[in-house]
Formats: C-alpha cells, sequence, structure tokens
C-alpha cells in the first residue's frame, strides 16, 4: 500500500451498495463521512466490503456517492481463520472483548449460552457487538470484518461436528490441563489445519459436565497459566496466544531473524 | 492447598500489620471484613503479605485483630519475574490494563512518560493503580501484590543499566520486526535468564529515535502481529505472551502431554 493510504480514514460497505464503480453511502455514512469527518467532492477514503477487499474512494459533488478508484492489494490477515466461542460476562464487559479481539485478528466470535453463563445476549446486543467489531476492523486496518454469531448453546456447538479440521481447545482451570501456548504450538508442527477454535468459560467457570463433553466432542483442554482470570482477561489471554502462535506458524520460517541477541 | 482454603477472602496485609501471631487490622480491613463480607469472630481469611507468603487468619472477638493460624503453601507465581513498561493511554483505561495483567502475573509495572505519552500520571493515579493491582493481586490468588512503580522518562529508563541479564523487549509497528513469542522462545531457550522486560507504546507509537534509543541499549525491536492495535489491547497482548512463554518455558517438560491428539 501507498503510505498515502495508510492515513486515509476506513468505512465498512455492504456488498449492494457497489454498483460497477460506484458506491451508495447510507446516510449514516454520508453523515459520518461530511459532518463528523468533514471530508467534501475530492476528499478520498478507503471503502472495505469486510470480506478481503479494499478500494480507495472518492466523494462526489453529490455526497450519496462515492467513486471507486483502485483497489487496494493490503495484506495484514492471519492465513487462518480464528474462532472465538464465548460465554458472555455480564455487564457491558464483553463489548471490550469484541473490539480487543478484533483488532488482534478473530475472524468469528460465537456467544456461547453455558451453565453458568450470567447474559444471554439479546439480538439487539448482538447488533452492538457486529458494531463494535465492524467499527474496530476499520480501525485495525483488517480486511475482513469478524462475524458476531447468533447466540448458541454450549451443548448443541459441541455437539455438532462442522468445523471440519479445525483444532479446538477448551480452556479450564483443571490444575493438570497442560499450557495452551504448548499444545497449539505442537498441534500447528504437525498437521495442517484449517482453523483454530477456542472455548472461553463464563465467571463461574465450565461445569465438568460441559468440560467432559467438549473433551468428548474433540475440544482439547488446556490451561492459560496458574493464575486466576476473569473471563475478560482469559478471552484476551486465549485470543493473543492463539493469534501469535497462528501468525508465527503461518509466517515463519520467514526472512526475518532475531537481531544479534539471539541470531 | 486444602480445598476450604480455596474459598476463603483474601486480603493483602503490610508486613508491619502482622506481631507475632497477631495480624493488627487497619479501619478499612475492619470495615471491609466485618461490614461488606459480614464476618464475625472465628470467621476465617487469608491474610497475603504481598511479597508470598499467605496465612490463614481467623478474626479475634475483638475486630481489630485477627490471629495468623498456618501458613499456606501455594504457589501459583511464576519462576521468572516480568516487567511491563508501558506509556498509559489516555482517560481511565490504563485501569483495566493494570488489573488484567495482574491476574494475567506480571510482577512490576512501569509508567513510561514517552514523547508521545498523552497522560502524564499524578502521584494520586500512581496510589490508584497500586490499590487495583493489590484488589486484582487479592481475586485472581497471586502471591506477589505487583509493584506499581512511579513515572519514568523513556530516556531515562532504555540509559539506566541496572535490569541485569533481564531480556528484554520493545514492541513497535515496524514491518520487519520479528515475532515477539518467537524471539522471547528462542531467548529463554538459548541461555537463562533473570527476568523479560516488555515496553509497550502510547496510542501513536515510539519515535523513530525512541525505538532506535531502546535498540542500542539492548532491548530487541518485535512484532505483535500484522494488525494495529490501540495501546490498551497491545498490552493485554504482549503480557499474555510473555507470561505463556514464560510458564511454558519454566514448567515444561513436566509431565503434562498435549492429549490423546498430540501426545
Amino acid at each position: 500500500m501507498d503510505h498515502s493510504a495508510a492515513q486515509l480514514q476506513r468505512l465498512a460497505i455492504a456488498p449492494e451498495q457497489l454498483q460497477d464503480h460506484q458506491i451508495h453511502l447510507t446516510s449514516d455514512q454520508q453523515h459520518y463521512l461530511c459532518d463528523v469527518l468533514r471530508l467534501g467532492h475530492g476528499d478520498r477514503f478507503i471503502a472495505m466490503n469486510g470480506q478481503g477487499q479494499l478500494w480507495v474512494a472518492e466523494l462526489q459533488p453529490d455526497a450519496r456517492f462515492a467513486r471507486r478508484l483502485k483497489a487496494l492489494g493490503e495484506q495484514t490477515e492471519l492465513a487462518m481463520p480464528m474462532m472465538l466461542l464465548a460465554a458472555p460476562p455480564k455487564g457491558n464487559h464483553f463489548d471490550q472483548v469484541v473490539r480487543s479481539v478484533t483488532e488482534l485478528g478473530v475472524s468469528y466470535i460465537v456467544p456461547l449460552i453455558s451453565q453458568r453463563t450470567l447474559l444471554k445476549p439479546s439480538s439487539n446486543r448482538i447488533q452492538r457487538w457486529q458494531r463494535i467489531a465492524t467499527e474496530a476492523a476499520e480501525q485495525s486496518h483488517r480486511q475482513i470484518i469478524p462475524k458476531v454469531l447468533d447466540p448458541a448453546s454450549f451443548e448443541k456447538t459441541v455437539m455438532q461436528d462442522d468445523q471440519g479440521d479445525w483444532q479446538r481447545y477448551i480452556c479450564t482451570v483443571e490444575p493438570s490441563a497442560p499450557n495452551f501456548l504448548h499444545c497449539l504450538s505442537q498441534a500447528l508442527d504437525q498437521e495442517s489445519q484449517s482453523g483454530v477454535a477456542v472455548m472461553v468459560g463464563p465467571e463461574g467457570g465450565w461445569t465438568e459436565t460441559e468440560t467432559q463433553q467438549a473433551q468428548t466432542a474433540g475440544y482439547q483442554a488446556v490451561s492459560l497459566g496458574q493464575r486466576t482470570l476473569r473471563a475478560v482477561t482469559a478471552n484476551y489471554m486465549a485470543v493473543s496466544i492463539a493469534i501469535a502462535q497462528i501468525e508465527l506458524h503461518t509466517a515463519y520460517p520467514g526472512g526475518k531473524v532475531c537481531t544479534k541477541k539471539s541470531p
């Protein structure tokens, strides 16, 4: 990407808003571009379709339209999708989780209803989380917008087996569970995977039955360490580890070496 | 630790509060134990001195005192200290960072004043962060309470060289910087370290001069991935990776293996 494009504001558009080279802006988008950002005729922004394509776009004299100029070849996405299945903590705490894990690079966020889940999200809340994910994707220069799925019951989720050869994990506080980083690193070394899915529990943890159900269904029980984490922090840690390990595994061995200190 | 102790409330006490087997409670602590938790004579809690020692304690008829009973041999701390040096983002966002990184396991938090730091924390704010770290340490069953140090200028910090053979990193957005997880894993494999220190920048990033100064002073420049992270998210990710890698390195090879799937 050329340097000038790096500074431009990003805006997510739905596929149907793009017709030929014209982008039909919604009234919210017009308001945002013209009133909030104070852009006018001839000013540029980046339009992203949320599915991997980005274009430089230019506002037209009629601010309901922008003209699609050139496509951007930017690539900051992981080579493999990552899915977070999380029992949302109560209150608004999950808002921050959605924002941060979107920046980190998740592809799917599945709100799980487990036995001890305190928050059963309404469809309004799912829409709110999708808006947060969209904004965070724009701001963190993602090419795809993570999809916030409808809430799913824990039991149905572990029973359905349509995740193909994804590598699946359930984070537990079981002292005997092996280190997540260790297991993921081994799994990615050994065989090719289509994606990584990680389950993070509610404040009260999983029930014993749930942990067993998940393991029977092919989820590996792993530990995030010896300390007791709140649910939000467990989400940050699980996703950070997964993303860092996927990036390491798919980007290396590359040209990058670890300096003079450890050549 | 026996199972019953796991359920007890934890309370941080200063070393001078403990005399022989008697704990002299402050009026705030009395209020918390008696009015908030509604504990009375004979009820128990866990007293922690924040430096690695914990005891079961029992409230006395005079609620200004608790009697120290047996010591707890609990060990959930990392085998190696981890220091986070972070330019705090503006507003109250760093409160959540202090809370989460305490749960994750940091030993020291150093607020850094870099050229683009937006928040120069007052001594009140440092005290506030120390209180948050203390509460989070109690709640996450730490044995030590992370120390929130006084704010330090970036330049002085990189220039002083009293960190011995700690492994030091500075997180940058430089596209050529190697993956942090990769570098830390190599470093911990190669030689014994006394600790790991990680610098995370402010919203606007480090200046070029700062990144160079740090590298000259022995900090290795590393990347947290190809996505653009807000400062809070960068802190979560940097600390998650460091903690997971330290725990993995110091706890393995142990008896724990990665299940049937990857034996």
